[in-house]
């Protein structure tokens, strides 16, 4: 969580050096003068160039809500060795600070002895809150929001809530949108900034007010959430539960980072490797090593079957040696004409442009595209049967025929399998090149030969 | 464009129901009293559903704000058709309120003789301005600003401001984050609403005014500003031309859009699509015939070389014809490996989580994972090879140890190439499954054939 729309300057190469020398010459005061003016997202980046050392040393200077601020964008080894670092009041100070959903998010990842340590400064009530925070399933709209917001109510006039916004706003991650509660802090409606701004002193805020507010729940998943901000362009959504009661908000810096997030998870998954959040640096070759394997292993296994289709065809090849120097072409442009199918399938499943409902109009335009493309490559393949490889005219015309033939069961496989995926309600990522490629090197192989026996009669 | 933060009615589909009756019975003023109440976005989608007839009738009695910005939403052939049924007030009235940014891309895709019709009511000042906006190159942040901004001197006091931004600010996208400018419109800074606010009336923006704001030139890559949005969770980021001119805002809500466009490109490119901005959808099977047929000819062109290298071992084949029925499974298997490591380099290359620079790490880790991925392959194989296969133990043994060196080997390639290809300022995304695949089965049969023909004595 970052401020949103928080903005301060961006932090030169040139300026690290400076600040370097004030850091080697001890001159924490310059260096407090010199730090403060910039971003937190900058400030980061810096620290993290400083051994523990000299960043507790910085981190002492720095104004509280950046320390907090900055503190939250380390990663978990980094806080656990800045935490062991850090006086009990430091901690305090910074848990004080601390957006509610950056605590949560650091919460979940430090061990259990750090996580004490942390939380000895919490009283019950903020206790209470933490736990339920961290019952949110992961990826949950309940695992992103954040508490900070402005809560009004509807018979506040103008002058009351820009006092209200003065006084508590300053630590809100926003006071752009605020919401109107009633009873029991049942979301009614919301009021913006630009509006109270614009309206006269005594107008009461509930003729600013505009109810039935678009919001999601708790329990919704991230990605819905990101799919309402990309509708609507959303800067801010209110969270309620499952009695309408509004607890929390989510800005949209976090839904930027989901939008990454699932993405990259698509690309994994794609590429037949188990998802993970890490990024690839910080994995370790263990853990990238069983992320690919499993896959691997299966896919391995499954080409047994083509294998055996080999088999059976083994008396053809050895009586006409020609045909076998085609096989790697046939099974690659299989695989590659499945993959360039399901890819554009899976992607416009993720981005909400094809639903379940268009599987019609894909499989018609699928065969459309598959028979004009298929008749270009069989038309180029004979060509260059003819010409490069100087293959009898028989051979030509087989391997001619089954790519076009291959082409057009692998479009229609790639272009329905995500879908029928997305049907039973499993990821159509997962439907992609490389199990596509499995799936059609089989068939593929078997409409060679058999198309060779019956044209070749051997 | 969306205002930023504007939140309104959602649309059920109840509410559709009582819309469509009221349309039926042409009682437009209760519509309009319901209409007015919806998220334009919903409104947008509900009049989507209706003919042209229907759609300007709801056109005509919507506020001129939303009409703008519904009219924005619509794709250049429904626009057409609207732009033909409306009256040449109607049109004015739509182009005086639409956003800027809105109107160059609607003025971008317009067939000219429509373009004319739309711009016969500017004066030569905006036909000026929308030129040197059209000019801008796709993708760059000049072709994704806007030029509803408030802009403030820093000489005003907070009254003032408040003032100005009470006159002028409703028709701005966001009055969340004011920009102050010197002489020629030069950026000095920033000021946000916020500190406005919870200012004096008689302080200066001067002393509120933040120096030195992080801003994004006017050609620069619209991956690029996606980055900043991200790095900083910004929600409007200023724009400024060669000279530090202020010449528009982007707003966060294009950047989602950006960013999901992005990622759509590179999934378009891995799986060697050549990218549309198009939904799938929308193309026609000749656009996706187009797109897709390129690749895959080079592809198949370059797996003549795969099938020279077949040839070369048709005597080996021929006397041992059990090597045959494992030529698949060597082929995905290096296949599928590459494909893991490319997808993973070329996501992380994008994400920024993985630079040129770290080339040596990149290499060494996929060393890595490569000596236990390749060891259980090879291990899974031997005992596949025995137990199922039935091969002799020496094919076994050939089969396991090729599966370990094209393991290796894809890795190794996979990880590197699209370093390789970034370092040339080539698009990473292009080294993906289809050409790694290519490359390695040519490489993975070599090894195949040659350890065969040492270890057999063949």
């Amino acid at each position: 969580m970052t401020v949103v729309s928080e903005e301060r300057n961006k932090m030169k190469e040139v300026d690290r050096e400076i600040l370097d020398e004030l850091l080697e010459k001890k001159d924490l005061h310059t260096l407090k003068e010199k730090i403060d003016q910039y971003n937190s997202v900058d400030i980061y980046k810096y620290i993290e160039t400083l051994d523990t050392f000299h960043s507790v040393m910085v981190f002492r200077i720095l104004r509280k809500d950046d320390a907090a601020e900055v503190f939250s964008k380390f990663n978990t080894e980094q806080q656990v060795n800045l935490l062991k670092a850090f006086t009990d009041d430091e901690i305090k100070d910074i848990m004080d600070d601390i957006f509610f959903d950056d605590m949560i998010d650091m919460i979940e990842e430090l061990p259990s002895g750090v996580v004490k340590k942390v939380l000895r400064f919490s009283d019950d009530e903020h206790r209470k809150l933490i736990n339920e925070f961290l019952n949110y399933p992961e990826d949950s709209a309940g695992s992103l929001m954040t508490i900070e917001f402005v809560e009004l109510k509807r018979y506040m006039t103008v002058k009351e809530a820009l006092d209200y916004i003065r006084i508590n706003g300053l630590d809100k991650v926003t006071v752009y949108t605020c919401y109107i509660t009633g009873p029991e802090r049942k979301l009614l409606g919301f009021v913006s900034l630009r509006d109270i701004v614009t309206a006269t002193d005594d107008t009461v805020l509930d003729d600013l007010m505009e109810e039935d507010v678009i919001y999601v729940h708790t329990h919704d998943d991230q990605e819905y959430v990101a799919s309402v901000f990309r509708k609507y362009g959303f800067v801010a959504l209110p969270v309620v539960d499952n009695e309408g009661r509004l607890t929390g908000i989510i800005t949209v810096d976090d839904i930027l980072e989901v939008m990454e997030d699932e993405a990259t998870e698509d690309f994994q998954r794609m590429a037949a490797i188990a998802p993970d959040e890490q990024t690839y640096l910080e994995q370790t070759p263990w853990k990238l090593a069983k992320h690919r394997v499993t896959w691997l292993l299966i896919l391995m296994v499954s080409a047994t079957f083509t294998g055996k289709i080999m088999n059976r065809y083994n008396a053809m090849i050895q009586s006409v040696i020609a045909l076998n120097m085609f096989i790697p072409m046939i099974m690659d442009a299989g695989g590659n004409a499945g993959s360039q199918s399901s890819t554009l399938i899976i992607r416009g499943l993720a981005t909400g442009d094809i639903e379940i409902s268009d599987y019609i109009k894909v499989v018609f335009k699928e065969l459309r595209v598959a028979l004009v493309v298929g008749l270009i490559l069989a038309g180029v393949s004979f060509i260059k049967c003819m010409v490069i490889d100087h293959v009898e005219i028989g051979i030509g015309l087989v391997v001619s025929f089954t790519l076009m033939c291959t082409i057009i069961m692998s479009k229609l496989i790639g272009g329905t399998l995500p879908i029928l995926a997305k049907k039973l309600n499993l990821d159509p990522a997962i439907m992609a090149g490389p199990l596509i490629t499995t799936i059609v090197d089989a068939l593929s192989l078997m409409i060679y030969f058999e198309v060779a026996h019956i044209a070749l009669h051997i």
